[in-house]
């Protein structure tokens, strides 16, 4: 893939693309979805009518993994109260946040006073219903925000859930495209959050856009694993099945999530720091915006967890956008598209391709003379002097006086203080003018 | 003696300790010390008194030690001037440290003229007497306050100074107590100096109950020694006789100086830098008071310059509360308990039981489980979600995270920022629900 | 060369020495230097009247040298512009700078349209006339004051240049002196520059006379090779025939130019970052002007460029005063003897002298005798106790310290934090006493 360099933008294609995600997430973002189930299985057909070579793969309910046992599978048709006044509340059909994820069915009524133990509010965040869960401790609950809460009246209430647990499976997508190497770059998202658009509707956009585009590539360097799984569990069912694999052939890993909204870049850092999924993650980052964040491996909280644990220990790393915790919103019914926007998406996919690129371009050259080139007899000098062909020859000669046979691209890039790119280019030019030769 | 748990603050025990501090502090303050003779001597009987097991040891006069000779042995009765109109001043019996140490002994008239090439006083601090002592050059003077001496009327002065040389020996103590292993702790502190309170009644003080509390364990993994020594030659002494020994044993060692007053605490960096000794104190004192101050070995002044001598090289650092030259008092009559209290002599105790606690405590743990394990269903998850519970599955999940066999305990400690002490129950609870094993 | 200690100052040799500098290089500046031609074998034979061992070389045009020819050799005996008027312009005979190095000949008359196109000036310092060359395409051309340039008339100009191209040779010279050890310290400056007084009379102007002071010792421990070479070409050309021999032996290099004014130090690290040349050099700095700056390898700009370049990588550092580029005067006629002076000049021969004597004294020691060695019964500690003996003493105990056989002797100054020239003696005390031995 050597061939995919920076190029002048197209705007035409920019905003087409920017179209393109948005409507994705609009479309994925109603599915129920929950660690299990149908819902689950829908999100991950509509990926794969983007990117046809998605598989989907099911482990079984009752499968050990690790320190962890694969749970019934869990399947919703509806969910509300009733009020005293037969008004019907929490409606399952209007937001799907309102039922506690993994409830166990009820058909009943209870007091107030009984009711009030099962729901789930914000005080501080008085508008915005919560997103609760309970996967590991049968139970059921209801979400409401604190405002509507505080108007309960005193009463009887009728609590309804047609939820069901079964004997099934759990369900995860993953694309595999091999390139020249066996060597795989992996990215990793989740399926499993319901209606919430930050947390988790952009991090499957984004990697089925950055699915689509590997697709496209006819002459990959590396291999590439894209998997869409729900969290944790997930994760771990994963890496139950692969771990040897992983071990043997992952260079560098990306953990994709709260990656729409517009407000920061971040890197959270994996365990071991400094892996060259950090060190290209960073590189990029800094060079797209000089403001990112640096996380540190004690802020992780999604499947790097799982990924960079010890035993396990892949090169992963996380990106996102505002961090989960981070950002007002976060697990609550305000994280819409008023959070994450088209601009917010493609700017994450541009990020990701840029890391694919800078993976793909990261060779070890060595300069074929002694002291420097004469770069004007080989008409590698820009005619001009202006501001920008200074920065070039600034690149040129400072590429030329790295390229030691010790350093990759990346190296020498953050050598010179140029992002990686900048140099794609000019190691193609000093490759035809073989004063360059790849180690 | 992975018993020794930092446990809820016993006050009554507490206040009992602190009485007992200062009154062996106040009873050991007084007697006459050199850095030889029968102070010295005087001295560790009353130490032994509290641990019995301390073994009291003589060097001959005469025997050399390296580049050093051990002196002769130096006592003194008495000493005082009297002045033109016969008033005793300079009395020996009311301050010791009238008497330059290792004087010759004297009993003469003089003028004042001849007098004042013997006197000692500190003019920017009028109201002093001066510690001063000199041991390899033989001479006689006397020590007293500026205001003292400025009042000194033209006349014949008597001088009486009743010491003795003799071929004898210099005395140290010392406390062995075997663990379960060979490698040992070391502690060293000075025993050389005459009524001074912080330096140095405090290191002697804070070493005498430290070693009647690690006297009181009964399940030692690492091995104990205290010394009791003068300073520099007592050091060069000790080393002559047993270098080979602490070099094959000690792991890290504590030269304990200056242990009295409240104002500060300080650690002396070994010449090393970065010695099991440093790693320990410095993680000790940061939690204990993050304004603690670090010292380089550059400013080291006490027997820290024998042990971490070219070819001596033994892992040891310094500990201190206001390190000696550092504080007004120091070296002076105001070195007194209006410096040192119960409460700084306490404090400075609790550092070195939690720095032994900590080097007992300080193995290496690999998790037996790939991915998070699942707390829940061990019942490790404190049932309430506080802010205190947080706290302890902060470390939890932190300390699983980084106990991947290649950090020991202090390491895992200082990557997630917690004092270790707060992970001696957690390792506990992991070791019972064999979710870690040593390594 | 043990014996190079660092004296009281001897005003006299001192007033005398600058007086000398500032005459050589006043000598020097308005002989008319190329990168080849008679000029610069001129310039070589005035300094070898100082340094009568100096050996002149010629480099043959045409000699491929690495990735570069050796031009052939170029010679101007004048050049002018008659303006319409009959009034001589541009003389070249007046300031050299007048015309473009390496300019073909030309007689002939020309339009101001046609003229202007030849003519080089700046018009952000219009009273200065720029340095400007064509070494490698082939063209003429005049540089004159932007304020003499807008008082140009329309009308016919003569043009005159008489230079002469030929089959020659490019001229070097080269200064070896053989120490006790076949280790090789390295000294290169410019002798291609015409009448500029910091970049490059003053580096030729402080290497003569460093060679001076290096054939006066009779006892050097290390070789010594100081070149004077046109910038660029030379140093290629150079290494083209020596790149063995230097890589096998040269410990430490400096490229020296910019040497003469008075503002600043600065010290451009080589590509490795830290050589023994950079340590030294930055130890050196640090001591004599704390403020001294510090460049990286991107601000290159003279001839470590190429011995620093991969595959040649040599151990050189940069050292100038005000560097090339950075101060206003920089590549015009404004760089003068108002720029540089007999100060400037003498404080970077005393740099390098000090450079000199360091690695000259950078050996490795160990102390002899375990614990600190007594130093009072070798009558090694001063007498008084004043605040320059108390320095001395610090030295004293803080050197036996550190002279652990693990560090040299900068080691060991670097981390006393005293400049190493305050050592010389006390080894030279401790090596009498035995204290110490080399390793």
């Amino acid at each position: 893939m050597t061939q995919i360099a920076e190029k002048a933008p197209d705007l035409d294609f920019e905003t087409e693309l920017k179209d393109r995600l948005i409507s994705f997430a609009k479309e994925y973002f109603p599915i129920y979805r929950s660690i299990t189930g149908e819902g689950v299985r829908e999100s991950l057909r509509l990926i794969q009518r983007h990117i046809p070579d998605l598989k989907i793969h099911e482990v079984p309910s009752g499968k050990e993994c690790f320190d962890w046992t694969v749970p019934e599978e869990w399947n919703i048709k509806d969910a509300y109260i009733l009020d005293p006044d037969g008004n019907k509340i929490c409606d399952f059909q209007k937001n799907n946040l309102h039922v506690v994820g993994y409830s166990t069915p009820i058909d009943q009524e209870v007091s107030l006073e009984e009711l009030e133990k099962h729901l789930h509010s914000l005080p501080q965040q008085p508008n915005a219903i919560p997103y609760v869960t309970s996967y590991y401790a049968k139970n059921w609950g209801f979400c409401l925000s604190q405002e509507q809460r505080d108007g309960l009246k005193p009463g009887t209430y009728k609590v309804f859930i047609d939820s069901e647990f079964k004997q099934g499976s759990l369900s995860y997508g993953e694309l595999y495209l091999p390139g020249k190497r066996k060597e795989e770059i992996f990215f990793s998202t989740n399926i499993c959050h319901p209606a919430m658009a930050n947390n988790e509707t952009s991090g499957p956009t984004v990697l089925t856009f950055l699915g689509e585009f590997l697709s496209g590539q006819t002459d990959l360097e590396y291999s590439y694993r894209l998997i869409f799984i729900p969290e944790t569990i997930g994760a771990v069912a994963y890496l139950d099945e692969h771990l040897d694999h992983l071990q043997k052939n992952v260079v560098a890993g990306f953990n994709v999530s709260c990656a729409g909204d517009e407000r920061v870049y971040s890197h959270l850092h994996s365990r071991a720091q400094n892996t060259l999924a950090d060190k290209v993650l960073s590189h990029v980052l800094s060079h797209t915006d000089p403001n990112y964040i640096r996380y540190s491996f004690l802020e992780r909280g999604s499947d790097e967890r799982q990924y960079c644990s010890p035993g396990v220990d892949l090169p992963v790393a996380g990106f996102t956008r505002s961090k989960y915790g981070e950002f007002p919103e976060y697990h609550t019914s305000l994280d819409t598209f008023d959070v994450v926007s088209a601009e917010g998406l493609y700017g994450s996919l541009e990020v990701l391709k840029k890391v694919v690129n800078a993976l793909e371009a990261n060779k070890t050259y060595r300069v074929t003379v002694k002291c420097e080139p004469q770069l004007g007899k080989r008409g590698l000098y820009p005619a001009l002097s202006t501001k920008e062909t200074k920065a070039i020859v600034y690149n040129m000669v400072n590429c030329l006086a790295y390229a030691d046979g010790t350093r990759d691209l990346l190296d020498i890039a953050e050598t010179i203080k140029c992002p990686v790119w900048e140099l794609y280019d000019l190691i193609d030019d000093f490759l035809k003018h073989d004063l360059v030769i790849e180690e």
